[in-house]
This record gives C-alpha cells, sequence and structure tokens, in this order.
C-alpha cells in the first residue's frame, strides 16, 4: 500500500530540515518503507481538502489506503509501532522509548519553538533581549537535566529508538548556538543522529525538495 | 501489582485540577485501576531519588513492579494500551485516538501552557500586555480549528478516548476565561469530560489532598 505524505511545498528554512515533514521521513527510512509526498502551498494548507487531513492545517499527514493520519508524534509512533526497529520489544523498555517521544515533544520541543518564533516575530520587538534570555534559560534548564540523564551514553535508553529520532530532531534547532553546544554530550548526540544512514536519505530528500524549487 | 504515581505536596494551583497528575488520575479512574499516590514536594522533585524517576524534576511518575514511567502523555498511554476503555479495537481508529493524544499535547497545550506561566510570571514585564494578545491570538487560531473540526461531536473521533482525555485537560485550563467560552461546542465538550464519573472520583481525589494539607 503507498505511503503519501505532505511536505512544505516551499520549505520556510530553506532546506534545513527543520520541518516536521522531516521526523516523519526519518522514521520511514529508518524501518525501510518508501513514500511519495505531495507538496502543499501555505494556502492550500487552509483549503477543506488539507484541513480534512490535518484539522490544524499544517504538514506532515500521512495516507496509507483508507489510513489519514496527522501529527508528526503520532505518525512516527504508528510507523515504530508496526515495524521493527524504532521501539523495542521488552515491554518495559519499549514504554521507556515511548515515555521519550512524549518528552520531546511536550517538554523540550516547547520552548525551544517558541524560542525559534521569538527569534522571527518578536526580533524588532524593545523586550526582544530580555524575552530571548528568558527562553534561553528555561531551555538550558531541561538541557542540563537531558545532558545528566544521558551522560556518555549513545542513546537515551539503550537502543536507538523513535524516542532519540524526535529527541534529536526537537534538538536539530538549537544547533550552531551555545545553548547546545554548552552540553558536549547532547551536540555529539544530536550529531549521532545526524550521522545515521536513514537521517542522511531523509535529509537529502527533503533538501531535494527545496533545490528543485529554487531552481524552478 | 501495586501503581503508585507521584503529585505535589502543595498543589500549586490550589486543588483546582490543573496538574498533570490529573490527567494519570483520570485514566486509572477511566479503566477502574486502584493507585496509590506518593506526595512530593518542591524541594524533594529536584532530588536524585526522584530525578532517577523523572529526568526533567517533574510529576507525575507512574511506577508499577519493575516499570518507572515519567511524562504523563506517556503514561496515560501505557494505561490505555493496557486496559479498555480509552482506545477504540479498531486498528485505524485506535491510530486517530493517539493522534489526538499528540495533537493535545503537541499542537493545543504549548501556547495554552505558555499563556498560564506568562500570566504568573511575565505579569510586570514590560512587555506582558502585548505578549499576552499575542499568545491569546495563536490559541484562539488552534481552538477554532479544533471547534470546527468537532462540530456537534460529543468527542473528537467517536467514542471518548485517551485523546479526548488529554484534549479535555488541556483546556481546562482556559475554563471560565473568553478564549474558550467564544466556542460553545468546546466550552460543552470540555464539561462533558468533566461529568464523567470517572472524572469526578479523579477530582475530589486530588482535591482532598489540598484539602488535607491546607488544614494541616
Amino acid at each position: 500500500m503507498t505511503i503519501t505524505i505532505t511536505a512544505f511545498e516551499h520549505s520556510p528554512d530553506r532546506g534545513k530540515g527543520l520541518a516536521r515533514d522531516m521526523r516523519v521521513r526519518w522514521a520511514l527510512e529508518e524501518v525501510g518503507l518508501p513514500y511519495d509526498v505531495r507538496h502543499v502551498s501555505f494556502k492550500a494548507m487552509r483549503e477543506p481538502a488539507h484541513l480534512r487531513l490535518q484539522p490544524f492545517g499544517q504538514i506532515p499527514t500521512y495516507e496509507e489506503g483508507d489510513l489519514a493520519l496527522f501529527e508528526s508524534g503520532a505518525i512516527v509512533f504508528h510507523i515504530a509501532e508496526r515495524h521493527a526497529g524504532l521501539l523495542p520489544e521488552d515491554a518495559n523498555a519499549r514504554a521507556h522509548a515511548i515515555a521519550w517521544m512524549f518528552a520531546a515533544l511536550n517538554t523540550i520541543e516547547p520552548p525551544i519553538f517558541d524560542r525559534a518564533l521569538a527569534r522571527i516575530l518578536e526580533r524588532n520587538e524593545p523586550w526582544y533581549e530580555q524575552r530571548l534570555h528568558a527562553l534561553e534559560i528555561s531551555i538550558r534548564k531541561r538541557l542540563d537535566d537531558l545532558s545528566r540523564r544521558l551522560g556518555d551514553a549513545d542513546w537515551l535508553d539503550g537502543a536507538f529508538s523513535a524516542g532519540d529520532l524526535l529527541m534529536v530532531t526537537v534538538l536539530l534547532r538549537l544547533k550552531g548556538s551555545d545553548i547546545l553546544d554548552d552540553h558536549p554530550n547532547l551536540s555529539a548526540y544530536v550529531a549521532r543522529g545526524e550521522a545515521r544512514p536513514a537521517y542522511k536519505r531523509a535529509f537529502a530528500a527533503q533538501l531535494a525538495v527545496f533545490t528543485a524549487a529554487s531552481a524552478g
């Protein structure tokens, strides 16, 4: 059954792989599933056909036969649950990996995403520096905890899992910032994620969309 | 096997049921599982014993035999996966319910939680009014979409699920605000959640902790 996902027609990050389709591409590459991509414009994302698939007018979506899904976390979980490679078989280890999936999306991503938004939307506000500082303090608090927990392990809980996949995509938004670089074990963790062949294939696929659109 | 969760020793919301242990209590009540609660002080939350259970020094945690879990979303999912009542049996319907779990925690909760935090921490900042306004615009955008999708249905996708449970707990933070009241179907949805016997039992249990602590 063909899998079709949606992604931005014009990548807002110019192919840096920060849009949420990257997580789904990476998960599909890890388990070796081929997929098609439908590119949607910002205008089309608010039209009824897309809103039926994605109630909040976002990407990615996932279609496979009569199943239509939204939310990158749920899509990655759906893939991980059905194909070997992203969730351990042992019940407790599997539950831990799922806890890291939720931690990535509900505990670590929100302040990191807020910072990214503030850097775009609030840059000219008089309070910008102070607000950015406050956001960086909350991110650092989380990363201190995450860094302590990771220690010198390769991955958060045993073998690479969907929890690591989501955590790496969330931390990638901080790549090149002091916030991440001040935690060398987290920088190395992100680099380990990026070095995976499945990550590289997914990254190249989303970059090719941007390159083609720019050339067109 | 005894289930033990953690909750705040001193409820910051004075027993309003907004802390994240409420989701876990509610899920346990829905499926009819008894549980013990260990109350932790803000000081104890940063101590090694708690950080081993919860790397970010938060509540709730979940212990059952040799399994220890954190992240309210992951705990609710763990309960829902093992006991009837919170996830449909049909595979596609189950995937939809999981998508709503992630939507509640990764799409709807972040701006709502940011607003709650801003109202406490940023009230005296020069940017407060403007920032609150910006946050309310993003929340309203999400709620417009959610309200349109819910329509006149009782629950987000067929029968009540763990997706509704998480979504109701997230929306409850807006109870009494214009932001929620401007969407009568969402107010009614939240009220339907609160009217469930399992919700009422969970709410009473967390309120009793606050009442006892206040009397003590």
